[in-house]
């Protein structure tokens, strides 16, 4: 007999995203019930079991699943939603035709966003960022990657990290920081991209690195941003200092990032709007993740990521929502699925995994998250919906009804 | 001074979207105050000069705008939202590239959901059609168009306008019924479309028109459904019995809809994927709007329409959802706007005024609704966003924090 301290029943189906624990790729177990301790999963199976295999201790809780649809708590690997500063008028000019250079000169751009965060405190950073997350939350998300990179000073950078570290202590959700000082180069270096690149190697990441503020590093791999050979400067010199390398890669030009990630095991090659097909297989070779960010090609009006020739590689391919203030002012994880599913042609299965388990890849973190399995975190959501299918396919809603985080439900309609 | 039942003040930004009451093309007056009496508007302007023209009565009620930005409620001119059934595996089998014919011989399509209409009692459409009408109010919409079309027998037609009408009467969005039983060709009718269209002409409508149950006439013109020449029967029989035309058009031929639209002075014609630029030059000059339903491009995966080729012949565009369960299972009209501008290169302005004054000319409704301004409806949504802006930009999030629909507040988070 298993004792819990939270017993989850009357769930339609139990989408544990585990083949091995129920029907289909996804593991779906029909009427299915969860039981957990100590914020981790003891026991899943069918509700009819569930009384032979677990018994509820003194102090716990049973919760009603009402009917509801439960599903692993949902993990964005990708975002840049710490920042100050708001970029609405630069949407309103993208549409109607500006370009990049018109948009900076009209100070627009992500210089923008690194002035206003330049000139923001670590409190003032912490105070905007926290509704945000609040809202990640509730639209399921309980563990999130978050980036600096509109710092571009060690200081600022290192403010950044800090407000990313309060708040993963303040709020519910899971937070895991990225640092991203290589996400432009600083206006300071005009010309002088070496000289950055330098910067970031010999004083930021060791500044990074001594004070246990990030766990990934990043860098924006792009034509007229960093080389190749400047990425890998940058990734391998993370890697040293204990961060694994997950960055921007050939989102705008066929550059060679995805090559790049496959040669230095990164965790994730991100964007990949331009990829050659080559590079993806390079990556699922080397065990890469690819993550795609469809919510980024809608927001700008570009060509999506071709997800099925990716797929057909063998690449483990995640979905996240790159949620910042320029390119996809957008936190939804669920829409994200119907756009993978609509405009990539994804089957909404592979979309699932996509915001689950191969997200918990992308961050190196399955063994902990990304599924529904005995040992692993007991982060849930509920969701109102007759059918997990429903999460894409009636769309432009919340369905999220209940967010569970380590056993404990942390928002709730 | 005007002695009013309902104030509201404390507003960031009161978007009238009537220009002559404040600034740029939708009026927006910055710490705006509002004023109604019996669920009219009757005074609009800064807070300001509120205390010095408004005096609330004895029972009024003063609405603190808690510094949202109040908006006209929103207006969704085309939706198919009463249905049984349902068409998830549907929306997986087309991202798996099965075609309309592989869907249909699943079992799936449009027929699909006559099927389990035609199933349905009264009550049944009423008990699964409340709560999608509740979705609707909860994303700012106060008035919806909602069409017949899934009977096809004169009955069952009959009966989805009875559930239409009994929706109307039972919850607080306002609903306006749309005859259209040329949706599709009632399978009993295959290879005999103008027996059909008789039967539409003949039976349907005059029973329709007998009991009030419509105010506008629908057809579904396009290759492979209904004629030019069919359709133009439908819509001038409907015009003798008072109905007024409002029908898809040009969807995915280049048909001549829009031309049709032109000649028999239509309220609207709907979705225009391909119609000609000379078509839609003909309804720009005959007063014909035009609505756009970017969400059905948005969920096939369709190319949109070319909504700034259509402005620029002068045509007044509105956008609606085309809520549905087969090509667009989606209400949420911001994230339309957002589709509109990111997709359609749409400026903001134009997203709202479609959902807004243009999509309650679509309704010929504008004497009501769509816009701020004494004498109008007070069907005011607030939203907790810091500009308007906002609705569109930071995407897939529901902002809407209460919706007023004539003076009383219907929703609030």
């Amino acid at each position: 007999m298993i004792t819990a301290d939270l017993v989850v029943t009357n769930l339609v189906e139990l989408v544990t995203c585990e083949p091995t624990l129920g029907d289909g790729p996804l593991g779906v177990i029909r009427d299915g019930a969860l039981a957990a301790a100590e914020g981790r999963i003891v026991w899943i199976g069918a509700a009819a079991d569930l009384a032979r295999d677990v018994t509820l201790g003194p102090s716990g809780r049973r919760l009603d699943g009402r009917g509801r649809v439960a599903l692993p708590g949902f993990v964005d690997s990708h975002t840049h939603l710490c920042f100050a500063g708001s970029r609405e008028e630069e949407y309103a000019m993208r549409a109607g035709g500006a370009s990049y250079q018109e948009i900076a000169a009209a100070g627009g751009g992500i210089l923008s966003t690194v002035r206003a965060t330049r000139a923001a405190s670590v409190d003032e950073l912490v105070a905007l960022t926290r509704p945000r997350l609040r809202t990640v939350l509730a639209h399921g998300t309980t563990t999130v990657e978050v980036k600096s990179g509109y710092g571009l000073t060690t200081a600022d950078e290192l403010k950044m990290l800090e407000a990313i570290r309060w708040l993963g202590q303040a709020q519910p959700v899971e937070v895991h920081a990225t640092f991203c000082g290589a996400h432009e180069v600083a206006p300071e270096y005009r010309d002088r991209t070496d000289d950055y690149v330098d910067l970031v190697v010999h004083e930021m990441l060791p500044a990074v690195a001594e004070r246990g503020l990030a766990r990934y590093v990043d860098v924006f791999c792009e034509e007229g941003v960093f080389s190749v050979k400047q990425s890998r400067r940058i990734l391998e010199a993370g890697a040293r200092v204990g961060l694994r390398a997950k960055f921007h890669a050939d989102e705008f030009v066929a550059l060679g990032g995805a090559e790049l990630a496959a040669q230095v095991g990164a965790l994730s090659a991100d964007h990949l709007l331009r990829a050659r097909l080559d590079g993806v297989a390079a990556m699922a070779k080397a065990g890469v993740t690819a993550t795609l960010l469809p919510g980024t090609a809608f927001f700008l009006g570009l060509p999506y990521a071709p997800a099925r020739s990716f797929l057909e590689t063998g690449v483990r391919v995640a979905l996240a929502s790159d949620f910042n203030p320029g390119s996809s002012m957008g936190p939804n994880l669920p829409l994200v699925m119907t756009m993978a599913v609509s405009q990539m042609k994804m089957t909404p299965e592979d979309a699932l995994l996509g915001i689950t388990l191969h997200a918990a890849h992308a961050m190196g973190l399955e063994a902990e998250l990304g599924s529904l399995r005995p040992g692993k975190q007991c982060d849930v959501v509920l969701a109102d919906v007759p059918n997990w299918r429903y999460l894409s396919y009636h769309y432009g809603v919340n369905h999220v009804s209940r967010v569970i985080k380590r056993g404990r439900v942390v928002w709730a309609r």
